[in-house]
Order: structure tokens, then sequence, then C-alpha cells
């Protein structure tokens, strides 16, 4: 779409054509609740604006001062750093998500050719690498060759944080002016801390974040990284599982996805496959007793049934607990083994064939898609671009489609989940049958 | 995202921290030239607005009337066709794109099991079917079970349109009350003809679009359905071409992508694989002789080069022609062929060994990746939301990762091409690294 | 290659030069143990017989009636059956396996496209659909259209054997010649009690088995269908594991796959994959302290290691036990379990990340590849050939390339299983490196 | 299979039980033909034999020395070399094949790991590497990580023979005592030469092929490495020629494959993708009048058709011509654009699509899948033994299941070809259906 097409579109030009007016009852509210319940109807008067640069909005004379706005990614004219004195670091932290390998190559790549720095280094182990002394990988260009067709991270990854004093010694001792962070929640904070440090000291470097999180649910972006391959795996773990139930008599698939706070794989994987039943996710609770209840109504007219749940589904069915992980995230239970314990009982004499499939490693260690490998290689761009322009305390990510920069504040202070009244769990509902509340 | 958070949000949320004033002038310049040859800069004032939702503005007391937007897409309260006397028909036209299938079984399933619809006529061989008085196919969920799985369209498609007048004569002869159009620019004309024979008339059908084309050059679209697979596969065609030309003495892959006058799958296809050294796409102009010059140069320099280059590029090099094939599009120049036989002349007594790729039907004939799968199924949940509301000649599609209604004429008034001052066009020089003008 | 070829080639055509005399002692020894305790090593006078059909041996003048010989399989020029006259039944037994669909596919349209039969009957629910009056379903050349491109069965299955007597009944009343058997083991030996019913009634039932088992473990079979597509599924999990034991530090990944008694796909798994440290099978006992101490040193020493165990493997390390399940197996205890346990209590506070995977359902539902694609033909028509020639109470296989008929009661007398002191074990301990004892 | 239970299974094992005696006349006589034609048939005494070792027939006092066999493959337990003194070398030749890598990886880590050899280097481009004095690669574990994931060969690939003076003249300038030759006919004629000349000069050089070549048309070996790679992606062909031709009025789809003088990819892929209509392969001539009215036939019975030619396929229809490529190969004439053209001017005005398929490129270029990298693994490490025990002037090959060695000589002195009255070609017409005669 170029500018001149946003500059004169008209309002005219966006009417829609109708039979007459709507007089019947939609049978969607026994699936979907009322109105009050949801924002999923839309009304007369909805509509979605055209226009997302504030720019635009101004040259057609509205005033959108008030409205707030992001900072947008991309190149500027004038840098702060010089580039032929740049040294660069990369480090990435916590769990395993697809495309690590393609931001690395996409840094290295884009720092080397588009702006011809020369020297950048890879921590290992996370944050490890910078606080224990050991030797950073050299990237060049061969070295990052075909990268992108493993998994994994060739720079190795660690959880939890360091003390950024000695992170910062590091990076001064090895005259690094720019360190991208490729990490989540906790290790932004860690990132954070680092920059914090460094300005403390007056030392001129910039720390830039690529946020990372299987789950997609960093807020204010439109998706994270490895997302869409993440999802292509989960989509063929219901596959499997789907063939099993659908091969047996009373078959029950079972799929445990990721997602501890939110179910957006869950639920994007089960409108992939249209062959889930029931998708549970940790942003609407249910009861376990209604949902086995419901189970076993569709296993009985289907003849098999496909359940999906995130990970952090239904961990108000166990006790309190405080335990954490390295990372310091919480310790959840093991909704998926209750599940199939309960299912067993539930069904009791009845024969009954439950095939649980857990495939965290498999999604976790896949290479990128040609989705993922494209946004990979922009959000890399983006990065480079903002460190060069001396921008710090801050990550990369796309808003409605476009870059922007987010202080990293905002990138961890919240987290996204799934809107229980949004369009994404209303499409879910809509696609597995399921009742809107099994509370 | 949560409504509440879209309203509390401020700008002071989204500052960025910059470590000091910007002084250096970027590198970039030689590749993307000057800022008034293009947008791709970023000035200090550019931002980009949070909000999309007319409503949410409005709530923050901005008056954005003054704004275009658009009818979104979802659920009504009050439908406009009383749905247990519903007869929907399905109908796909023109080439194949991955996807058909997925939509098909959408529309039947949520036909069937959201609103209770029963039956659900799959015409036949396109617009033919209309016409021809052949037998519609009778789309039960279990004629749709497993579809998705194929590439193609179980229900067969032709090119061209039909007289209108007996396709509504069909329509009414069958009960039809909802006709849905897959397809791509010329069907969707042919879909708004119908629709105002039918208005004419008096009949009460509803005509509901789902725009198809694996070029992603609708406008006032996102993207296509299809295109993600298109581009993964044609990724693969790429990685074939980089394989062959790494693997031989002054190897050159030559691939020829889909995209008769606009450059996204060339272009997305050069950012996913990060290995091409020149893109050739029709929005972009180039002499044909400098191009070989540079070619040349990259392979002395590299041992080895992969040129991508859009079916619809350089066809100024041809003489004019005013052929058309059956869907009334202009027939192309073969530039694929062209290209192969001017680098064989250039080299002339170098040695050389050309790696030509045509991969097209292979991309159009697979079957949907999982990121299409769930937008084939969100397209024709708000298609069927559409066309069970009453409305009727418009499109469904998505805009900034809301779905929303178009009128057909506004989805086909135009095409949507690469801006070759945008983001995307500077995204494939930063990764090519070939000259910003090849003329 | 042709007959003729094999006629006329000579032992002079096969001699091989040699540089001279060997006596330098192969380092392999430690590797592979002394000649005594294998058969690895070739000897001089060692060779490898060109001719396996014993037609062709007579020509050449040598009589080989004295050796063992199959009954080949292919088409005769006599039929037992008049061909229109022939209703055929067709039972998938068992846990799923890549290609069932394949072979009923197989088997309809040869059955139908070659000799002309038209009747083909599928049970559903393994040998319970010929016990439980089900109607079974019609199997035309529509109803298995595209089948090979799911996995699992359309047909159903279910384990465990029903009365012969009832099973003989339904064949007669629904006027069943030929029956189709494709399972395992058991499922064999219920075919062999179908077989012996009719018989012993005078019924001309033609009974003929098409062995299945991902195992791979059917003895006087070169390799069983789905092995094959098990195989790479299970390298990708072993990719998997790689990846995640290679991006952590002191990383383990250990893959449980199939193989109840024989660790044939443990072991061409890991031939395929090369990233395999350690490879436990069931006919190789190891002690777990010696396994644990070399795995620690592997660690040690490559930061990382991958392990791979047949769920078979290392039963000896529980108690006895004699549950089975419904088909008649012993249950096996959890040994991936176990060796996770020990791993960490091994490692003790030595960080440590072990990356469990178990793949197994997985593995079972995809559909075929290519190559089990043409067995899974080969086998179908080599089995329709013998089964309208009227051959009964036999299997189809194929041996050292050729296809031919075994009775079912050497394809279940015993097992198949990886030979301790043979090539294949060889090659893995060549691979893995791994101690030739560990215990 | 153990050594034990070859030595006591006896003929009264292998007896099958047949229901009567065969009175009716086969309807595959018109697709097959008469016994006089053809070796399909399977007559009452034909036998396939248990044995394929000598030592195992001579324990069982079976005199088979009369019958020529193979060298086979495997350890010694004496080596000629000296493994701490050893330099290898490794050189890839001609087209690219599936495997190259997997086949490099194999050798040097079996080199490194099993024999202790640390030093491997790698020729460039083929032959010219052993000529052009460049530089070769040195090939450590580390340089060969994860090569096995790219296509090609890391080597690159030349074709052409070189003086084999000047390579021996390389060979012993640097040392090296066994070179692996990975390479097709003319190549492995290359490597006779190369060892000729060192005999010739009393250098102890041995040269150790393994042969490579995707058409699968070496003899006396069962399969040749790549083979079921290129047979997956050639399916996947089909697969897109079968939607296209399927989804269109009248449509054809026609797909050229590789096969120069032998149809086994094309036979291979009809049976895996069991949607093929006609399989015109070189070693079956044809008449293409009579092809195209059978192809017109099954168009108007089926509605659309799909078409397999083997690139040698149909050269009798072109004036003959002695052009050869740089690999000293015969040019083929183009039989694909032939048809093509043939077809569309033969449907004259009757409606018609035809889309054809030609994917060389992509099928030469792909990964390994694990079968092939099974494959690689074993041939490799059997081209290890045979080269540290001295043998030369051969090549490894699989025989039967069993790795064996073959004298260069009778590995190109012959084409193995496609029977046309065996097993594989009978295979072919019961699936396709096509006329066994077309000329």
């Amino acid at each position: 779409m170029n500018t001149a097409d946003l500059l004169t579109i008209t309002s005219d030009d966006l009417a829609i054509t109708r039979l007459g007016d709507r007089t019947v009852d939609t049978p969607l509210k026994e699936l979907l609740g009322e109105r009050q319940e949801t924002m999923h109807y839309v009304t007369e008067t909805d509509r979605v604006l055209l226009d997302v640069v504030q720019g635009i909005a101004k040259k057609r004379g509205v005033d959108v001062a008030g409205l707030p706005a992001f900072n947008p990614g991309g190149p500027r004219e004038k840098l702060f750093f010089e580039p032929t004195e740049v040294t660069a670091g990369i480090v990435t932290c916590g769990g395993l998500c697809p495309g690590l390998n393609n931001v690395i190559r996409g840094l290295v790549l884009h720092l080397g050719r588009a702006y011809g720095v020369r020297k950048v280094l890879g921590f290992r182990n996370g944050f490890k690498g910078l606080a224990d002394g050991s030797e950073p990988l050299q990237l060049t260009e061969q070295a990052v060759a075909d990268i992108q067709n493993r998994g994994g991270t060739i720079l190795g990854t660690s959880r939890g944080n360091q003390d950024p004093s000695i992170g910062v010694d590091t990076l001064v001792r090895l005259g690094v002016n720019i360190l991208f962070v490729i990490g989540g929640d906790g290790s932004l904070r860690g990132a954070q801390k680092l920059a914090d440090e460094a300005r403390r000291r007056g030392e001129r470097i910039a720390v830039v974040g690529i946020p990372k999180t299987i789950d997609n649910d960093i807020p204010w972006i439109d998706r994270s990284f490895g997302f869409q391959t993440a999802l292509s795996q989960a989509a063929e773990s219901i596959r499997a599982a789907h063939v099993e139930a659908f091969s047996t008599e009373n078959g029950v698939g079972l799929v445990k996805l990721m997602g501890r706070h939110s179910g957006f794989i869950a639920c994007h994987a089960t409108l992939a496959s249209h062959d889930v039943d029931f998708t549970l996710i940790p942003e609407v609770p249910f009861d376990i007793d209604v949902f086995l209840s419901c189970l076993k109504k569709r296993v009985e007219h289907q003849g098999h049934a496909v359940v999906v749940v995130a990970e952090g589904a239904g961990q108000e069915h166990f006790p309190a607990s405080d335990q954490t992980d390295a990372s310091g995230n919480a310790r959840l239970n093991d909704i998926g083994g209750l599940l199939k314990k309960r299912i067993v009982d539930w069904f009791g004499d009845t024969p009954l064939s439950v095939r649980y499939v857990d495939p965290g490693y498999e999604i976790r260690s896949v290479p990128a898609n040609a989705y993922d490998a494209v946004y990979c290689t922009r959000l890399a761009q983006a990065a480079t671009h903002a460190g060069m322009a001396g921008f710090t305390s801050m990550v990369v990510g796309q808003w409605h489609g476009r870059m922007v920069h987010l202080p990293i504040s905002l990138a961890t202070g919240s987290r996204n989940v799934v809107d229980p009244y949004g369009q994404l769990w209303m499409n879910v509902l809509e696609t597995t049958g399921q009742p809107k509340k099994m509370s």
C-alpha cells in the first residue's frame, strides 16, 4: 500500500452493502454468550481505523496527538556510533525457541554487510558467558553460514541472571559498544540492569533486546519470533494424537502444549488443525468434573476426541506452591498427567484408550520455518538499526505490521494473554464446539 | 492485549531511551539512497499509533471520525437469514493457491456447527459449474474431512467468468441464499456481477468473496491466504538453486517465482533464505546489461550467485503485446528464459553453470501450512458471519490483524505492489547487497 | 540386473585388487573385540554369493537343492479363485504403524484394477469387527482415494483376538473368499486360527497375512513396512534431543524409542543421525553404574551427550513381573524414566540438564514416506497374487530384495533381533564410540 | 537373523499351504502378456534361496564353489596401512546427488574415531582440485559437523577427468595414502586411471570408490545412495502434477524425472504415488501416436491423467546426434518438451490443461533422508575398512543387504536397467494400468 493511497481513500470507499436489516437472533449465543459478557459481537457503529501511522493522520487533518504512539523501528540518517569503531556482542538466554540462530545470523550479516561492523562477539551459555571469563566466539560471516538450518542456538544458553557489575566489566574489557540480548522476560530485566549499570558508570553501551518467548505472551507485540514454527510443530502433535484417537475405539488424544500463562499456542494450533474437541488454557478456568462429563459425551457421540491443554492451564486444581526454576518462573504442576489420570478414572469400565503426547522439546528445537526466518531477519535488521542509532534499554518488535521500539520496562511489565472475551478465544469455541463455560 | 490495557497506556509508557544525539552519517546511504528518495528512514517525530479500533480512540477522548475506517468482521447479534432456511453455495475460481480446501472445509464446518446450516453446495470447475447445469457436490462434514491435507481444490476450478444471468438462474433454482466466491481479481468482479444481477431481480442472495491471490497483491489486505505456504515452498527452490550454485564452479542459481505485477513472494523468499544475491521484481525496472555486469562481479568475488526473478519483472525488455489468457490477464513474456540466455552470453568463455529453476506448479499445489490453515479458518468464519448477517458484494480480509469487510470494488480496483521506497524493498536491498539502482 | 547377466558373470569378474599383504593389527579390536567373539571381521575366504534364485543356480549347473528356499511371491498363470466371484475382506490389528492405509489402498486398487474384483469389505476395529456384528465398510476406489496421506488406519484397530468360530461365521455369512490380515505376531496367530477353523469346516477361504511390526523384528523378512518412516521420525527426535543437549551446559538428551525385544529402530536411527553417544538395546545387557560412569566422562569431555534407549532395553534392572497388555505382550518397565532418575542422581551437584523425549505416538501415526509407500504397494500386490492363487496360512515378505511367501508359523515362531556380534551392532559401536561392553 | 537360524532352518520350515490346485486363467495376461514373454510369472518349482553367504552354504554341506561370489566388505583383523601414518583424501565428482555430504562426514568420522586417522584432505571441485594446485580443505570433525543437513557437497564438484599423472603427483606431494572417490561411471574410470598410474610408479596409494548415481543404474549394486531421497522428492513433484491435473478440466500432469538410461526413479516414484496413469522409460520404446491415443482415452474416462517420463525415454523419436557433455555423456533430446507439444496438438480443440513439471535440480539438491543417511554411513564405514586393508581399484556397494567389494571395471562396465520382463516393470504396469505395449 503506498502512502498516496492511504491519503486519498475515504470512508465512502470503504462502505459495505447489506441486503437489509438484521432481525434474526444468532444461534451463536448459546456458544458465545450474550453481548454483555463478550466483546466478540460487532455492533453497527464499530469500525477499524485505516491508519496506524501518526504522520498520515496528521496529513489528513486529524489531530491524534492525544493517542499514544510507538517510536518506529528502522534506519536513521544519523547514527550515534561510528560503524568502523563498533564492537557488537550477542547473547542468547533462557529456553530454546525456533529462530535463535536466524536472529544471530541476521545480526552478524546486517552489522557487517550494511554498516561495515566487522567485530561481533558471541557470549557463551547466556549471561554466564558475561560473568565466567570464558572466551566469546568470533562471529564472522563464515561462522554463521548455514546455522539457520539448525535448531537451538550456536551460542548455548542458560537460565538466570548474573551480577550486572561483572557483566559491564566484561563488556568494557572487550570494548563492546552494542549488546544484543535475545531472551525472555527475566533475561530482558537482566539486560535492563546491564544498561542501568553502564549508564551509572558513564559507559556508552547500547543494550538492545530481541524479545524471545515461545508462548507469544510479550505485551504490545504482534507476534514473537518462533511462534509460527512452534505452532506448525504443535499441529503435527495434534495430528498424531488425532490419528491415534481416531484409529482406536473410544480413543482420547491428549496433547500438552507450551503456555505457562497464556494459551496462544494451544488456541492457534486448535484453529490450524480443526480436529480438536476441547482446548484448555490458563486464562479460562474450568471445573474438571464438568470437563470430564463433556468429554465423555463427545466420545460417546463421535467415537473419539482430542483434547489440547496448555501447560499452565488448570493450575487452580493443585495446592499452592512457591517453587521456582532457575529463571525464577514458578514451577508448574503437571496438568497433563492429572487429566490423563482423571480421564481414566472417569471412564471406569468403559473401554478407553488415552494417548498422551508431550512434545515440548521437539517443538522448541526445530529450525525456524520461512515465516519466522523472514521475521527474524527483519527483527535483526531493526535491532541493528536501533543499536547503531544509540537507542538503549529497549526491545524491537512488530505492532500492527510495523517495526517499533518498546522500553524494556513495558515489554516485561506484564504478559499478553488470550482475552476470554476476544476474537481468538471465540474462534476457538466456534471451532471446537466446546461449551463456553466448563465451570 | 486486553482493551483495558489499550485505554490506560500513555505515551510516557512508550518512550525510548537514547544514549545521546545522533551525529554520524549512516553508511546505508550508499545502499538505500538519500532521504528525499525514500520513506525508509525514520525521523525523530515519526510515531506508530497504538490503536486501530475507532471505538477505543473515542474512549480516550480523541475524535478520529475524520479518519476512514473499515466495517469490522465478526459475528452479529442479529442475523439477516434464518439459519435453518439457508442453502449456501461455494465456488473456487482461477489458478490454484494453497489453502483452497481449508477455506472450503472451514465454511462447511462453521456453517454447520456454529449456525446449524445443513445444506452446502459445491459448484464444480469455477463459474462454469454455475452455468453448465452440472450437479453441484453436496458438501457434508464427511465430504470435507481431511481435504485440508490435499493441495488444490476438491471442487475443481477454471478461469474466466460466465453469464451472470444464467448464474443467478442456477442459484435461484437451487435455492442458494449465500454464495461464497473464492477467487482473484477477475473472479471477484464476476461475483460482483452476480450480486448486481440478483439485486436487479430482487433476489435476496448474499455474495461474499474470499480473495485469493498467491501474489499477495490484493489492496487493503495484510496478507492473502496461501502466501506464507507459497513462500516456504519458494524458499525451498531458492535453497536448491543455492546448493547447486555453491557446489559448482561459477555456479549461478536462477529462480523464477510467481508475481505478475508485484514482487511480494520474491522479496519475502529473499528475506527467508538470506542466500539471494539479486532480487528482480516488476516494481523496480532494471537495465539488463547493468544487472549482468553486477552479477558477473558477484560471481567473480564469491564463486557463485543466486538470482530470484518474479515472473512479471523486466517485461519492459520485450516488445509490447496484447495477448491475454482465459482470465483476461496479459500473457507475460518469459523473463526467466531471457535472463538465462543473456547470462550465458555475457559470461562468454568464462566457465559458468546456470541452474534455472521454475517451481510454479509445485508452489501452487502444496497443502497449506499451519499459519495459512489458521488464517483460512478465520477467513471462513468471518465470511460465514458476514453472509449470515446479510452483507453482500464484499470480501473479508485482515487489516492490521483485525478481520474487516471490504467492498468488492475496493478489493479489485487496484493492486498492492511492493513500494520501491518502502520498508520491505529496503530490507531486501540490505539483505542482498544488490545496488539500489540497476538502470 | 537381467538374468542374462547373472548367468554369464564369473568369479574372475568379481575379483578385487589388493595393494599387498595385510600385516598391521587393527585398532578396532579395542572397540569390537577379538575374532572369536564376533563374526564381524571378514576373513580371506569369505564370499557373498551372487545368486539367490534357485532356478538360476541350477542353470549354472550347481545343485543347491540341499539349501532351503522360499516359495516366491508374484502372479501365477493359473488362479485358484474365479476373480469375478471373489469377495475380499481386510482387517487391521494391533498398534499403529506407518503404511497401514497404503496397504489397504494397494489391496483395493490391485484387486480391482488388475483382477477385476469389485467387492472388498473392510472390517472395523481389528478382529472385533469380525465378531461384533458391526457393518464392514465397502472399500471402493473412491473410498480409498488419498487415504495414504493420513496416518493410522481408516478401518480402526484393536488389540487381542476373538473366537475364530464366530469369525468364520461372519466370513461365510458375507461370502468372503480371501481375508487379508494386517497385523503383528499375535494377530497373525489369530489369522492362523481363522484359517484352521475354515479348513476344519471345509470353507474355501484363503487367509493371507501382511506382517506388521514397527520394531522390524519379524524373522526371515528383510524389513517390515513402516520401518523406514518410523526411523525418519525417530531421527527427528534424536535431532531435537541433540539440539537441546548441545545448547545447554552439560546437556544430556535422552530418547526412548520403540523396540520391545529388538533394537533395530534404535540402531538405525543412531546410524542415521551420527550424533548419538550411547545406544542401549534389549539384546545387549548393560550395568547401569558402568553406563553412568561412561556417560559422565563423555559429558565432561564433550560438554553434552545423547543417549538412545529402546523401550525393551535394561529390563533386567527391574523386578520380574508377569503383567501383560490386551495383545498378550508383557508390560515393559519404564527404562527411560529409570535412566532419567539415575542420571540426575549420578551427576549430583554437577550442573546438568536432562532432556527426555518419548516420541512413541508421533512415530506410529505419521503417513508412510515414499520408500514405505513403494514397499506397501508391492506387499499389497504380492498378497493379492497369493490370495488369488489360493495360498493360505501364509504371509508375504521380502527376502534379499525378492517377494516371498512364508508360513505364518515361521513368521510368528521367533523374533528377529540385533545380533550382538553382527554387522549392524558393530556399525553402531563404530558410530557412537561407546564401549563394546558396559557390564 | 543370526547365523544359527540360517544353519538350522529347513525347506520343510519354509513350505507354504495352498487351498488346492489352480485352474483359473489369470486376467493379468492381458496386462502382462504370456509366460514366454516375461519372467514375471512364478512357476511351481521356482524358489528363492535362503543363503547368500558362501561360508554358510558350505557349512550346510552344499558346494557352491561353482557360483560366482563377491569379496565381502567389512573390517579385517589385519590392516595394510599403519593408521597413525595415513593421510586420506576425498574428492566428489559429477552431478549432485543427495547424501554426498553424509558420505564425506562418514569417512572423516570413521577414519578418525575408529582408526585414529587424523589427517583427511578434501579436494575442491572434483578432479580439478587434484590438478589445479588449489589448496585442499582440512577435513576435521569440526569442519564436517552438521554438513549432512545441507544438500550438495561442501567440496564442490565438476564434470570430466584430468591428467592422472598430475593427479598422482598431487597425491604424492601431499602424502595421500588412500583416496576416496565419490562419483559416477566416468569419474570411477578416472579413479581407475589414478590407481593404474600409482601402481605404475610403485606408489602405495589405495583408490577406493563410492559409486554415485541418482539414476540407481550401477550394476551389481542393490541401490545407490541418494536414490530413496530422490524418489521421495520425485513423488512430491508427481503429487503436485496430480493436484494440478485433478483440479482442472481435462488436466494432464506431465512430470519429467531423471533417468538417462534407466527408469528406476520413474518406476519407483510411480509405485510410491499410485496416482500415475502412464510411465515412460528408456528401456521400453513406445509409439507416440499410440501413447497419445491411450492418454486421450484415459482423460476422457477419468477427467484427468498423470504422465511420468524419464529424461532418457523416447530418444528414438529424435534424429541421431553425437553431442556430449563435459562428462562425456550423450546430450539427451528434450522428450518432455516434445510430449508437451504433441499432447497439445493431439487434443486439438478439446479443452486441455497441460501442467509440465521438471524438478531436476530440486531433486538433486535436497539433503539425504534417514534411509540414505544410514546407507551413506555404512558405505563410508565399508570404504574406510577397504582402504585401511589396502584394497584398491574397487568400489563398495550393497548386494542383497550385504556390503561387498566390486572391481571398478565391473561397476563401470555396464548399466543396470529396468528389466521390461521383470518384477518392477510388471508392478508398474499393474499400478498404472497402462497397456503393456504402446508400440
